[in-house]
């Protein structure tokens, strides 16, 4: 029997059967020493340990008119993983802070730890949830930090594209920002606030509207790829969370040298925006559309690219770094989070 | 030349620069790969390693009005650490995600990274911030996930009391409860909000005043003992933070043994507390007030307690976890962060 049938908010049900919800559904993965005391304690075979934190917060990251529970947990999920895989390593676990208004419901919290846990079951199946902190606050917070091991390899960092290198992406590129400017366009009430039976009737849409859209809210970004390349001997590595030209420019400031992108490479991004969109505004998505959750990276020249990373362009050797786009000069798009 | 001295939001400065103010602040301690990638690499060198996540949340956490930013700053560290130490383990870094609301000036970040760095220097030199993340958000959010090492021991649990253990503290207890009660009793306005004159007024009152409230504010826990304690052979150890009482319960549970408290050994904290708050109140802070980051643990029989623990009482067998203080069974006494 549980309390999540039950209408209670978190401040009637208390911190302890608000905790037995969670860690009733969590997966704990293979962990040493688990939730329950002062800290966990996890293995690192190789004696290093790769470690990401990323926040999710009502507002800024996710309208709760848009995201079910369930999905809140899974991008949280996704996307810090994303983070760890990113420099090669295999993802071992993760310590969740959520911090909760004190109206939230006890059926609301259960959802979002089934969405941790359909999450690691769907992404990295053996990769548990080792602690946690519940807390109180006006706003929703999701903290996480997320553990991997490089299993004797070195890290894949943004700083080792070579000259040569051929540049590649695994995973979709704009996809998610089509969503989101969906989202705001159209799945929002008569101010403009987010609605979720304006939502629903833009799901109706049809499917390629649909898929955007979970593009946004469940990203399901391609994580074997990144431990795929660091075994592949990819000089550089990067999760494209800010859209492809601001995160290149990115890997071409920390490798110092610069990337040429051919937009031929895009055409599969942009054939699923053109109908949508139009092909002006789905060329600008696929370059500069954040949130997929895609990886970028470069491997030495003529290596085999490990699916389902596909060739997107080259590095050179120029050290202003520059990110040319078909030849031409492009500026950085993207977003800047304490922008207006 | 630093953003500052000027009088900028995070906002009109953006996350870059943020970011700068931040990293040029704090210590990045012995790492592997430090900020700036997708993740950090740390090294383990028994090939394991502790985590703890813990957050601190503008509201049910702190005041913006009774603590300056180095303050909050420090405590994060402390109480993240201790967290660590509790396991018998050494502080070996930190990653911190910070949610500031929009209108956050770029001083007030940087005087709270300098508060980080303050607290690594006098707490645990050598231990760094590893990583971190920048956001927005409409509530002041501190998260923070600590990691430390075990350097070939065994993790120092809430389960491992042994009856017959003989049961001890390191650290003060109830000052940090009482240096709350005068700052809602005493530090706030006509309306009951927090206020920084009023709290001006309240530390002008004698240093007797002041360190309570300071115990409150930028707790200084022991953090050395927690490893001296791994070091010596404790059976058991946990972090006091959510006062003495609630927390022997905790590990009287884990460890299915019951614990006997002396009240004489308390005298020196009843002693702090007794001439502002009387003696009955004074008990029941020590005995019931949380926060402080004091260390509780069980030693052998015999065994030489490390400084500063002194022996408060023992472990006997019974195994229904009970908590007898001075030979009479004692509620748990503490707080549910989800609780009015």
């Amino acid at each position: 029997m549980t309390l999540a049938h039950r209408p209670l908010t978190v401040e009637q049900a208390g911190e302890r059967a608000v905790l037995a919800e969670v860690l009733a559904r969590i997966p704990n993965g293979d962990v040493l020493l688990g939730p329950g005391d002062d800290s966990a304690v996890l293995a690192a075979p190789d004696g290093r340990y790769v470690v990401s934190t990323d926040t999710m917060i009502d507002g800024p990251d996710f309208r709760l008119a848009w995201s079910a529970p369930e999905q809140l947990g899974r991008k949280a999920v996704a996307s810090n993983l994303a983070d760890v895989v990113a420099m090669g390593a295999r993802p071992t676990g993760l310590v969740v802070a959520l911090a909760l208004p004190r109206d939230t419901t006890v059926d609301f919290v259960a959802r979002l730890a089934e969405g941790f846990a359909q999450g690691l079951r769907e992404l990295w199946p053996g990769c548990g949830i080792v602690g946690g902190d519940l807390a109180t606050s006006s706003t929703l917070t999701i903290a996480v930090t997320a553990f991997g091991s490089l299993d004797g390899r070195d890290a894949v960092t943004r700083a080792g594209a070579q000259p040569g290198d051929t540049l590649a992406v695994a995973g979709e590129l704009g996809r998610a920002a089509g969503g989101l400017r969906l989202l705001f366009q159209d799945a929002v009430d008569a101010s403009g606030a987010a609605d979720a039976a304006a939502l629903a009737e833009l799901l109706a849409q049809g499917a390629e509207v649909a898929e955007l859209i979970s593009a946004q809210l469940a990203p399901v970004p391609p994580l074997g790829a990144g431990v795929a390349a660091g075994e592949a001997g990819a000089n550089s590595m990067m999760d494209l969370s800010d859209g492809l030209l601001l995160d290149a420019h990115r890997l071409a400031r920390a490798s110092k040298v610069s990337l040429e992108i051919d937009s031929d490479a895009l055409a599969s991004d942009i054939a699923a925006l053109e109908p949508i969109f139009g092909a002006d505004l789905a060329l600008r998505l696929a370059l500069g559309g954040g949130e997929d959750h895609s990886l970028l990276a470069s491997f030495p020249a003529g290596a085999e690219l490990p699916e389902p990373f596909r060739a997107i362009g080259r590095v050179t050797k120029r050290q202003d770094a520059r990110v040319l786009v078909d030849g031409a000069a492009a500026d950085p798009a993207g977003w800047d989070p304490f922008a207006a």
